[in-house]
């Protein structure tokens, strides 16, 4: 989708402190760049605070920020990651998301080229999702004191009455579903970073998934948890559930989709696609009468067309993740210990 | 208030960058930092989002990044800052402020000690204020990629449906009322940065003003306009405020509190104190009828003991504020073009 935004004449192509020092400069920022894309109708009252009105029920409401480097790449920006990150946090959780804030920290000098393109990119991606950026908020920092700029945004939903997710809900038998192949976020920000250009098809997954969930959620409603597999990427989140509702976890490798070009890259870089982050798709633990109208729903959506079962729930080896591999053997699949790929999010 | 947060063995004393990374260290971060201090029922849950009950109304929602340096000043630290500064901004639109969510970026070396003592400060802050902390993130970044410690608070408060408060509401006659003395905040960050030791008694007037802001509107509701003058002073604010409602501002030089040794530092620097930032004071604009009351009111809370009218709005001069100065001449108070005072909140 294109958006056209409105560009007016900026004094300066560069981010300057005073853009951040509340005064002229930063009301120049705010009706140059931000207001013509994030324009509706809370946002523009320019008042400290956005005014809501909520349907009647519980609210969830979550928040990330958002460092990933670099700031453009293959499939999105750290602005598309930023909105869609934050409506797939409660999406998963079994809300609606509705509104969104946006916090920048700026680095002085930061070209305002790429601020608008960011903008731009928030703009497109919210529109898509259904959300709105009712609330906003710009620091900037000396040369030196950020790299270049992050982003938090917040994020209110409405939750669903008719459902009742959590990572302590899994019960023995349950079918582990994922959405789709694994790792293409965190490969795509790897090898644009590392200039591997022979690895220059991957792009990154970085889609917001309220939809296609609120589609799974409407048919399915006996869902027993949903996550995305963001930091940590399939390994992180099933452990977490695992440990959560005192259970085992069960996967069979050759059911995970890992697109050829990531797994090499994969390989190249020596990092299990299992610890790559994602950032547009989501793993549904269901009753295991429940599996095949699930997939059936997630297959009817872009992003969910290569969804899969990949193991199940046992009561064995509680609080742990096993994988028979394409080998036939089995191994425990661990949390990543350390930080193989850093400001992946 | 003093605070006691149990503290297991951490098996570090800086920041890695797998504290951000989504796997073991991280879980380490968020049990033996975070838990601690902030656990209630909501966070407790450890699910991706806060799940929460809001009483029928509408809702207020904002968002801030906090980047002072130093993190640690007379008065504060950054974690009170970004409590009570989303606090306020909560308070001054007519909400009364229930949740807030806690986005760190901490820069990889950061020591944990410092974390720790930010984050008992935020829960001291939290408690005083009565709001929860109740979503929160953590991001790593490698050294010299961002400066020490950011923080984003968002947050929601619940409407009054007994006020109506905007800076489009201003009239002529109001009385504008300022809650304390000005730029103490900004002063002591300065002082601190610039090692003016002789200025050492300056102590930031980081507060949250939410339980007398209620107290306020509980017996004038007929305020029109609240702000804090925080970035830009007050004079921005009152900028804003006389540009949106499209009326003129007067005001008087001398009616002004300025702490002696906050005026000393501010001619030391030349910076007008009222440029300066100011974390714990709000200003009021109300019927005139309405002004002695707001003040007694005002006056009963520690934080607005030397509360004081400063000035009124005139159908004269749309858009301006105009200062009698202590010489008894007249001058336009512009808002603050540059970055005189950067990193102040």
């Amino acid at each position: 989708m294109q958006l056209s935004c409105p560009r007016p004449h900026m004094n300066h192509r560069s981010v300057q402190m005073a853009h951040g020092a509340g005064g002229r400069l930063s009301q120049e920022l705010m009706k140059q760049v931000f207001a013509p894309c994030f324009s509706n109708c809370f946002l523009d009252l320019m008042d400290d605070q956005a005014k809501l009105d909520l349907p009647s029920g519980r609210i969830a409401f979550t928040t990330d920020t958002y460092v990933v480097t670099p700031c453009f790449f293959p499939g999105g920006t750290i602005g598309t990651l930023a909105v869609n990150g934050t409506v797939n946090d409660l999406a998963v959780g079994g809300s609606n998301p509705l509104y969104l804030s946006a916090g920048f920290v700026l680095e002085e000098g930061f070209p305002l080229d790429d601020l608008e393109r960011i903008a731009e990119s928030m703009a497109v991606a919210a529109r898509n999702a259904g959300v709105m950026i009712v609330a906003g908020d710009t620091k900037v920092v000396q040369k030196g004191s950020c790299d270049g700029i992050f982003i938090n945004t917040s994020g209110i939903g409405l939750l669903r009455d008719d459902v009742s997710l959590s990572c302590r809900n899994l019960k023995p038998g349950d079918s582990i579903l994922l959405s789709g192949s694994v790792g293409d976020h965190g490969m795509s920000i790897m090898t644009a970073r590392e200039g591997l250009s022979f690895q220059s098809s991957i792009s990154s997954d970085c889609a917001s998934l309220n939809r296609m969930i609120a589609a799974v959620l409407d048919e399915v409603p006996e869902v027993h948890a949903m996550r995305d597999p963001t930091r940590g990427g399939v390994a992180a989140v099933l452990n977490e559930l695992a440990v959560s509702s005192s259970v085992g976890i069960d996967i069979d490798e050759t059911a995970i989709p890992v697109r050829d070009e990531v797994r090499g890259a994969c390989e190249l870089l020596g990092i299990d696609p299992l610890h790559v982050a994602n950032e547009g798709k989501f793993i549904a633990v269901v009753p295991a009468q429940s599996a095949a109208k699930a997939l059936d729903v997630m297959r009817r959506f872009d992003e969910g067309r290569q969804a899969v079962p990949v193991g199940s729930v046992t009561a064995d080896h509680a609080g742990m993740v096993v994988m028979r591999t394409a080998f036939g053997s089995r191994r425990i699949v661990d949390l990543p210990l350390g930080e193989q790929l850093p400001r992946i999010c």
